[in-house]
């Protein structure tokens, strides 16, 4: 499972494995990061070939990217919503799966509740993976929090069983479309 | 000139070949579509292809991609936005210089004024450019539009004239940061 915490300046990458008893393992954390001089065109293509190169060490086989809204910060908020649309091209030329969530599903999902702060996010992904310090920075704790989000909520299960049955792919294109 | 006017659904390309005169002439005109009811990855996917195949045929020297603002429809501009990050990452991973503009610039440059409507924009397009009908659809005739935009507006002599000089670099190094 690799999740995305889409931004042009750091974007943050974290993979896990998830097993079916929602046990989870560290496989890579980083932060995949471009020159705020350059050009957005250069920027843009330098954030491609980062992800890219995790998924290739990876294999993820379902990606998980951070919803953007149009109503947050408005000075960053198109550079994430593009940066947002390159980590789902990747998934969709690799021919992956992607979800999005948003940054309270992922709170709710790691730590219990919607409104948690970035430390308390932070020490439940140290804990759920074993790590013995926090996970930094705080952009690749949230890529974690959101691979192990979108793993408990559903998407390791259906990617570990297989090709799904009628009835879950129906289920899931719905979900899919809800979450549009 | 490449021009694009970004969209999920409808992603308008257009290519003009500019003159040092300032005439134009038509290279290529088109509407890059994807599936309003497949996953957002795909349908990325499907626009990132589409517009690669415009590159590959036409080998624009310059791309112009329509500036997305995040107050507009809260609907719609993700997904548009996400459209023009697939755009201008194009660009980039072609080496291509981009170049965003608004549309009240467009519409200055072709018009003469700012706030022109859609026709008023697509009558010109097709003076310009010695059309006997006028572009169609109107995301296509925006994407003429943009690229003549360009062009005019400097893209065009800058790459027609091959390397910048130092004092042009810094002029447009300073231009493309202002812009964004």
């Amino acid at each position: 499972m690799l999740g995305i915490d889409p931004g042009l300046t750091r974007c943050g990458v974290g993979v896990v494995d998830v097993a079916p008893d929602r046990s989870a393992r560290l496989v890579h954390v980083g932060v995949v990061r471009s020159d705020p001089g350059a050009p957005i065109e250069e920027r843009l293509a330098v954030i491609a070939a980062g992800l890219r190169d995790v998924v290739d060490a990876h294999s993820p086989q379902v990606v998980a990217v951070e919803r953007v809204f149009a109503q947050h910060n408005r000075h960053t908020v198109m550079g994430t919503a593009q940066a947002s649309g390159i980590a789902l091209l990747i998934a969709g030329e690799r021919g992956l799966p992607a979800a999005t969530h948003t940054p309270s599903e992922v709170k709710a999902a790691v730590t219990g509740y919607g409104s948690a702060d970035k430390l308390q996010v932070q020490t439940m992904v140290a804990r759920v993976l074993r790590l013995d310090a926090l996970p930094q920075p705080a952009d690749a704790a949230d890529a974690l929090a959101l691979a192990l989000c979108h793993a408990w909520r559903g998407g390791a299960a259906a990617a570990a069983s297989g090709p799904l049955t009628p009835a879950q792919k129906a289920w899931h294109d719905a979900e899919r479309l809800a979450r549009r």
